[in-house]
């Protein structure tokens, strides 16, 4: 028989700046009654308080890239994020042991990007995958990322053996949009749903779910100091998941020159310019479209 | 005879955060040919060169705020911005002096809510108002503000006799998007080239000119620690210059409940929803449609 789902952890403003996370938290610690369900208990926790309040994505370090295990159990690192992430990880893991105070975590997430409702995939066990798919059929439009970005293992959601991001966008930073706060909680709510009937042995999903799978990152044109000579193309810009084909212009130069897609497969762009990712170092994601079976 | 235009500076970075302008300024340094016209000298200025590494609006202080004759005078005023403003006020005022080393000043801005090509004017010169209605005439959806809103007379542009803002959204802040920076170009070009003209006496422009009028400021509900309470309502949400009848929507609380615009004067909503003005205290900027007499 399956394990059940005993404690469920929804965080948000992990990236300080992204305000749907922290705002639907605040209505949920006011209301908790909208995230209990009868099976299991649900946790929501605003993770970093004080980059909120600076509107900032973080005060030392991204504290959604600070879950290594390595750096969990690190004594040496001390910055503001390092600590929080300790924090954390003592109040819903801990990661690598047995037994956690939390059997799944969902974060929550804004982008600057043209993602729509997107789930940000870093986690494969069989009841993740059986949530996303669930989720996928309950909002058509729902697309599913399986990330290799920069760093992997280091998101909060690595300290469950369940849980994902969930990325709604676009969003600029430091902005409160309701349209994109109604979808998150909608999601939320399907997740909390699901995991109720879960418990009840009550599951549905499909066989299969359909994921852009991570290739690779793409950095913009740069200087010698770093400083970026293009922008997204005019072309390119806001077209999060479509297909990008070599001849298809990528870049624009300050100067107005167009830089193409030289690649020789056609891959999918994500996170086309996210405001977050410039210091990062990429432009855009790119990924190739996978069927997971599920069964 | 008309006074010739000798001198005009394009600002840009004023807000470290809003890149469009940081980036013309970069590519104009670079070739500054493009923004020469053969009867008057143009600068291109950078002016908040850290904050922009920052990736913050500001370091102190809202730069764009901290031009009152008062401030630029006051001695014991040190902070970043504060030292900031003074040098600027050297190198392109000084302001309230007869003799200015700038006739002209065109300050960069971006902003997140969906005000497309606007110009925020608080400077109502003759030539000021002839250039906008230019404009007016070559980008017929472009839209001029009358500010009056936190502060007056504050602003970069305020230490030359002629000029103001443009402000071309919706853009996030840290996000360059090349739609906005070359529409902000454009702007740019149409302004150098009507200076040109004026200065051989050479002038068009029409009789009138429309303009949203500020008449007060609108501020999120919030609860007795500030924080916000409410978002904008999903149907006001990127509708600015739009007509806000009474019984409208305007918020959305956290909670659901739809809050609705109670003024008995139908007003535009301006600015609506910007990260910017958060922490300012308003959620959107009330104005009234006028039309200004030229001749």
């Amino acid at each position: 028989m399956r394990e059940k789902i005993k404690r469920v952890a929804i965080t948000g403003g992990t990236h300080g700046n992204e305000f749907t996370g922290v705002y639907l938290i605040k209505k949920w610690q006011q209301h908790p009654n909208l995230i209990q369900r009868s099976t299991f208990e649900t946790i929501a926790l605003q993770t970093n308080v004080e980059a909120f309040k600076q509107v900032r994505r973080y005060i030392d370090r991204d504290l959604n890239r600070a879950f290594k295990s390595d750096d969990l159990y690190n004594d040496e690192l001390t910055r503001h994020e390092d600590l929080l992430a300790k924090e954390i990880n003592t109040l819903l893991g801990p990661k690598g042991e047995s037994s956690k105070n939390v059997d799944f975590i969902v974060d929550l997430h804004t982008t600057t990007a043209n993602m729509g409702q997107s789930i940000v995939l870093s986690n494969e066990s069989e009841l993740t995958l059986q949530i996303v798919s669930y989720l996928a059929s309950k909002e058509p439009d729902l697309k599913v990322y399986r990330w290799k970005g920069d760093e992997e293992d280091a998101f909060v959601d690595s300290i469950a053996n369940h849980g994902f991001a969930i990325e709604v966008g676009p969003v600029p930073q430091g902005v409160l949009r309701a349209d994109k706060f109604l979808q998150t909680e909608n999601l939320v709510y399907h997740i909390l749903d699901y995991l109720d009937r879960y418990n009840e042995g009550d599951v549905q999903f499909s066989d299969t779910l359909e994921i852009y799978d991570h290739i690779c990152l793409v950095d913009y044109p740069r200087d010698t100091e770093g400083d970026i000579l293009a922008m997204v193309h005019p072309e390119r810009q806001d077209r999060d998941f479509d297909l990008i084909k070599p001849g298809d212009p990528l870049f624009l130069t300050l100067d107005g020159e167009t830089i193409v897609y030289e690649r020789e497969k056609p891959l999918h762009g994500l996170f086309i310019n996210e405001a977050a990712y410039y210091e990062k170092g990429f432009a855009l994601c790119l990924a190739e479209k996978r069927i997971v079976s599920l069964k």
